[in-house]
């Protein structure tokens, strides 16, 4: 029996994971819980799954939490302090991190350092501390198995492999919504708009990274740090049907590639049953109806976004943590009606050009360099919302 | 440095592995060749090779080979009983059975009798005696590294992985020259059309095969003899690209898939380097280029031997021996312009239809049917074309 804590479980990710311990209640048990603000979710949640643990992001959703008179019986916490005790019960054995946006920085490191299996579904622990995270896991020998679809993807092709033998690693990308247009069409789009994924179901922010390749570029930067390759070995390609997942090309030329249906929870539970494989109660994939699989090279001119990350992960050093907190500025003022779609990538690069690279090596420092950009993002996002 | 001996040095394979060899000096020595009839190449081979052993299938053949002064410092061998002389040299760590139709059989027990690495280009050998080569390579403890490039696909996409994890392999086929033709569009298609293979470059035999589907039919046998999977858990996907060599789906419904240009140095090299990988002197794959991949479903009626395949293998036994001779036998009158191509499975489905299944445990077992369904099969054949 595995005992999993969840960190986000009101979220997509959170529900297709909670699908999956439904499907294998002889080899999951829920321990912990813990969402943002969404307490009657939780409620039911708590009700259902029984966790020793749970927390919630404000005192408010906490206060909404006991109104509803849930969570008797569990162990409750608020904000950060509340996630980092989720992440760290004693009985959970594997911690999915899923929280949304940076909250989940602490607790997944002090989920490693009770040496926790991670699962990892938020990219912006890697992006923002990758370097602080990984030597974490290495330093107390714990696994950080990689949840997103293409991480997921190229761990499976890599198993069993060793690493000398990786040439470069191909992420796919399905292009977003806005795949084909150049980008004077772009102008105009709106966030309602960019909300509709070709092919993946998804939370609102992620859904916007992929309509404007950020994503993708996010996702650059996170296999650097989960495999260990360098910016040069890690190249994008579009592949509008999904299908194929990620590949990895080794040194003889030959191509590894994972396949499979567009559903979350296939990765989760190979990650929850890692270093096992257990059916799925899932259709299979089937090539003969997918027919045809597309692939083509990724319109960094349309969409700067993915440049932006390569710049930055090039660059290394604090310009990643720039790159993801002006990310988040902008997408939130796209998403609030405020920015065009075509100013996401001004504000970040701007935010980048202004800032000044240093050395981080501590949470601190990752912290501070987070706060100076997001402020940076926001003055610049104003100047050009002003514009308008 | 791996000592190699190449049984079929002068054919397509062949060739390839001397291609092989020549980009890897440091790392492999051919040390054992062995050809059909062509003394002059083989002549050729020794001058620049200098095996210790070499061998030739006829005295004629090696009457020629010592006519033009060839082979000197090499010990000389004719016939089945050469090819087992090359195959078992004590200086011998890896054996390529590159050799067409049956003729590899023996040697291919008699490496594997001598503890030699078998790499298995040639497919009759497991279809004619799968049971008995397979046990025989267990109970020496020796590896079969298939160099068919589908085989070899499956071998690296199950590599690291539990055989309990696999719920089926998917074994691609390029459709051949033929694909998209109804049953009557067949019927007036020469030996001459058949040859034209879209994507892979091979012997005459093995087209012919490939335009048929046979030869996809022989993979499913060797595929079964190989990864130790049942008829029904090998499936056959038509990918006119040939991009995908083919793939594996595991137990979650997640697909493995190997991918790669189509050039047979690849799995050679990957045969003769494994469990290692190295660099290899050929361009990457560029999915960006291939654009496009397509998937559909064989046309089990316009290519009937696909299905014959099966139902030989589901039947085991005697049956793939009588499939693949009376195969042999339709595919040469074909090729000597006497027989049509859609009378190819009607002479292999007359053939085994007129054979009564029976255990083949011995080698010569499995010759002796195998005469009787050579001469059964001419019989057929020659009732067919007096119709004509």
């Amino acid at each position: 029996m595995k005992r999993i804590a969840i960190l986000g479980s009101t979220g997509s990710i959170g529900l297709s994971a909670l699908a999956v311990v439904e499907a294998h209640p002889d080899r999951l048990q829920v321990v912990g819980l813990a969402a943002g603000e969404n307490a009657d979710l939780l409620g039911a949640q708590l009700a259902r799954y029984r966790p020793r643990v749970a927390a919630m992001a404000s005192g408010a959703a906490l206060d909404r939490l006991r109104q509803i008179g849930a969570g008797a019986g569990a162990q409750l916490g608020v904000g950060r302090d509340g996630l980092v005790a989720v992440a760290s019960h004693p009985d959970v054995d594997l911690v999915l991190c899923a929280s949304s946006g940076t909250d989940g920085l602490e607790a997944v490191l002090a989920a490693i350092a009770h040496r926790k299996t991670i699962a990892l579904a938020n990219k912006e622990v890697l992006v923002m501390a990758g370097g602080i995270v990984t030597e974490a896991a290495r330093y107390h020998g714990v696994a950080i198995l990689p949840v997103d679809s293409e991480h997921n993807a190229i761990h499976q092709c890599l198993h069993g492999r060793d690493r000398s033998e990786v040439k470069r690693l191909v992420l796919t990308a399905s292009g977003g919504p806005f795949r084909g247009r150049v980008p004077s069409e772009l102008l105009a789009v709106t966030a309602e708009d960019a909300l509709k994924h070709p092919t993946w179901r998804m939370g609102r922010k992620i859904t916007i990274d992929s309509a404007t390749l950020m994503n993708k570029g996010l996702e650059v930067i996170e296999a650097h740090w989960l495999f260990g390759v360098r910016a040069d070995q890690i190249d994008v390609v579009v592949h509008p049907q999904s299908v194929v997942h990620s590949m990895v090309e080794l040194t003889d030329g030959s191509i590894i590639a994972q396949l499979g249906v567009t559903d979350m929870r296939l990765p989760i539970q190979y990650a929850f049953s890692y270093p096992e494989r257990w059916a799925a109660p899932l259709p299979s994939l089937d090539l003969v109806r997918a027919g045809r699989l597309d692939f083509d090279q990724p319109d960094t001119a349309a969409f700067p976004c993915l440049g932006l990350a390569y710049r930055a992960l090039e660059a290394a050093r604090s310009l990643p943590v720039v790159l993801n907190a002006a990310n988040e500025i902008a997408v939130a003022r796209f998403l609030a009606g405020r920015l065009g779609f075509a100013a996401i990538p001004q504000v970040i690069e701007q935010t980048m050009d202004a800032h000044q690279a240093a050395e981080v090596s501590t949470l601190a420092e990752v912290r501070a360099v987070d706060r100076w950009a997001r402020e940076c993002a926001l003055e610049i996002a104003h100047g050009v919302e002003s514009k308008v």
